[in-house]
């Protein structure tokens, strides 16, 4: 069955059948993932939670992983928990096992899997630390065993280290890139593959900087969050430092700092010797991997991923994007003009800002979309400054948008400053009516927008009058 | 004049005055950071290309910076290139030193400094490995001199790390985060501070991994993007770590995973002793970072980071985000109904997708300005399917959105189902007129949108009449 699945043919075939041994939050990922690429998955888990504990994660998973996609997914596989191995592998193409990190466990649950499952079966281990050798003592099918070690949230993160015989690892590379993830294929086994040698390192380095006083939990997650955890979401390790080393190259770059780890900087010193071989050996990768790019260029992707994942963080008012929304706070309060009216038709500036790089579509301008969330914006500043603000909302009361036109005059650019005035053209009982002007830096209208607002009931969800305080502030008007 | 600077004033006070001696890739930064957050800035670099260099950061910091920020930001300070140090400091507030990674140098310009800059300036090293105790040997006022620890691009990564007397290093935390950065004080001084011994003990994992021939560049990189540096952009290390404890909490994470350190996993082995007064003291670290959450909203906060994150890679068609489109061009070959109309006011399905979960906002539906967003990639989908797609764009023309409205008529939820029916109902020379309805799973029309656009000579930005392909496909509607 798994034969038939070809890059060719749809991207997850609903004929293949799943089974997932172990159903914590590592098997309950990989069930989520399945399921909603669209596949059918078979548990056994002897838990007593095991089905509660599955449902949290695929609650999880069905709330976030659908909205990474603009089509919608194929309809959601089929989950039957099964009473034993046998019922849960007899059928199944992919196997996966996410039972507790011992070895003799494993190694009894394969012997039992390999009972009762098609010869052509993967059977992938969640394992974090065994390789594949150890995982395959004494097995039947030694090379049907290999290592799949994926990423919490399973559902989301798309890495996953393969390790194992050539050709079954390609087959389950073939297929987990269907699922949307990155398989990695480890091309020697060591423990704990690679990710976990790297995380090892930090979690170690982390437990000294705290069992020695220089920092918190908190101190320490600052210091990633805010600084190179930014930059390895987009850019991993030897990408970031390539750009570092400038024109001179990645050679220089080793050259230039690594003698640094030669210092007594950590309590670990075992480093590799910075021989020539090894030197160029790094930078001849580097420039397999990134050489299509300029330094230059590598400088603009970097930082325009940046501006985009830090914009994402702002919507969400968290970590670095929290940063964001303090600076714009103080930027309003130093703003030089009001923006609350003072009469109907009386306009006020609502929005001065520049277009974000991340705004940007390909067409080289602003895209369409974009001049709805500027007007929209503009609308809430307005809404702020006639008492419609935050607390007002806590009070269960919002405007809605009903109705809106924009025409759409001139380009904007990427860093082009926009400035937007509004005016409430209609205050009547539960009727709002809105009139935006965007200009550039120049004064020219970049374009126009009539928008009309219903107040309404955030528990109803129907329209009603407004609340005393902005009904005041909207009577004062007229 | 820094006095003057508090939390109740403009966010920064433009009176001050930075200098910065060294302007290479971090100098050059902090020039950047400074400018643009409106502040004057003296630099002092004898490199004969420092101009050059200084001009390219502050290019990309200009294009970037400002996109990141829903105000704009103060006027542009002014940039003087200076003749000597006692030129850029004498009446300087704040003194970057960015110059080379040796003691003797940097010792040698504070004394130049501290002869000629004021008594309460702050003198401020970007140095990555150095103490402040050796920074400040034989200095004449040391506790003047202190570590301001910068990530690059230091225009756009909030973090810097502060280490010296705590008077100062208070002051300079204060300066720092008017500058809508992330200042971290470090308790203790060490060498490399807290974030690059992280770093330090990834490298050398790193170079072991290329040495022993386990991995290549590209593959850490990717272990690395794909992975953990998703999850570290948004929470950092421990954080996480008690999200996957779960329920049971760090202390028992800890004891669950900390023997593994143990294992022989790496060349690096002295790890600190797990006792229980070291566990006790993270898990109560741990908590009062983030008691305030339970376990599943810790987690629901971690998806919609994550979500908000790969979408905005996946409009850079970078990293994980590349993966994102990947999966969506094969669901879009999946489709089932076409989406090319056969005859004017045939209607076609041009959107079959669900609400992210970032598309929502404070009134609990999908954003105003999202309606915007869906009826904008239904029209991108409508033109490619009449001929006007990337490879047509590529040829010079497209079709830009002159007259938008829409009609809001059912709110939409997270994680509910839209679809987009989209027809042509007029079709004249460089004129398109399309009708859009989006309806939910119920069938319920929740918005329609009347959109009209022009074609047009992406060299002139002028509209035109189509090229062949798309007037021939649009002449057989009629």
């Amino acid at each position: 069955m798994i034969e038939a699945l070809d890059a060719s043919k749809t991207p997850i075939n609903k004929k293949m059948q799943f089974a997932v041994i172990g159903g914590g939050v590592i098997g309950g990922g990989w069930v989520a993932r399945f399921l909603l690429m669209g596949c059918d998955v078979n548990v056994f888990d002897t838990a007593p939670e095991a089905s509660r504990k599955i449902n949290e994660v695929l609650d999880n998973a069905r709330r976030s992983l659908p909205g990474l996609y603009e089509h919608l997914l194929p309809k959601e596989g089929r989950l039957v928990f099964c009473s034993s191995i046998a019922e849960a592998v007899s059928r199944a193409d992919w196997i996966s096992e996410s039972i507790p990190e011992r070895l003799d466990i494993k190694q009894a649950a394969y012997a039992e899997i390999q009972g009762h499952c098609p010869e052509g079966a993967i059977i992938a281990s969640s394992t974090s630390g065994f390789k594949p050798s150890e995982l395959q003592e004494d097995a039947s099918r030694p090379q049907q065993i290999i290592v799949a070690h994926p990423f919490n949230p399973v559902y989301l993160l798309p890495l996953v280290e393969l390790v194992g015989d050539p050709q079954t690892t390609e087959h389950a590379a073939m297929i987990l890139s269907q699922l949307g993830m990155h398989p990695l294929r480890v091309r020697k086994e060591i423990d704990a593959h690679i990710a976990d040698r790297l995380l090892e390192a930090v979690w170690r380095e982390g437990l000294w900087l705290i069992s020695d006083g220089v920092a918190t939990t908190q101190e320490i997650d600052d210091a990633i969050r805010y600084g190179f955890g930014l930059r390895w979401a987009q850019m991993g390790m030897f990408e970031t430092y390539r750009i570092a080393g400038g024109e001179a190259g990645m050679a220089h770059f080793i050259q230039q700092f690594g003698p640094a780890l030669e210092w007594p900087w950590t309590k670990l010193m075992d480093v590799p010797e910075l021989t020539d071989e090894l030197i160029n050996k790094i930078a001849s990768q580097s420039d397999q991997q990134s050489g299509q790019y300029s330094i230059r260029e590598l400088e603009r992707i970097r930082d325009d991923n940046l501006v985009a994942m830090m914009r994402a963080l702002k919507g969400k008012d968290w970590g670095a994007g929290s940063l964001l929304n303090q600076v714009d706070q103080t930027l309003t309060l130093k703003s030089d003009m009001p923006s609350t009216p003072t009469a109907l038709g009386d306009s006020v500036r609502t929005t001065h800002r520049v277009v974000p790089s991340s705004w940007v579509d390909f067409n080289g301008h602003m895209n369409d979309s974009h001049y709805g969330e500027v007007f929209s914006t503009a609308s809430d500043v307005l809404l702020h400054g006639i008492g419609a603000d935050q607390a007002y909302i806590a009070q269960g009361c919002s405007y809605f948008t009903v109705d809106l036109q924009i025409s759409y005059l001139a380009e904007c650019l990427a860093g082009e400053q926009i400035n937007v005035f509004t005016s409430i053209t209609l205050a009547e009982g539960k009727k709002l009516q809105l009139s935006h002007e965007m200009k550039n830096a120049q004064g020219d209208v970049c374009a126009t927008c009539s928008q009309f607002l219903l107040h309404v009931d955030l528990k109803s969800r129907k329209s009603c009058p407004p609340l005393a305080a902005v009904a005041e502030a909207l009577a004062r008007l007229n």
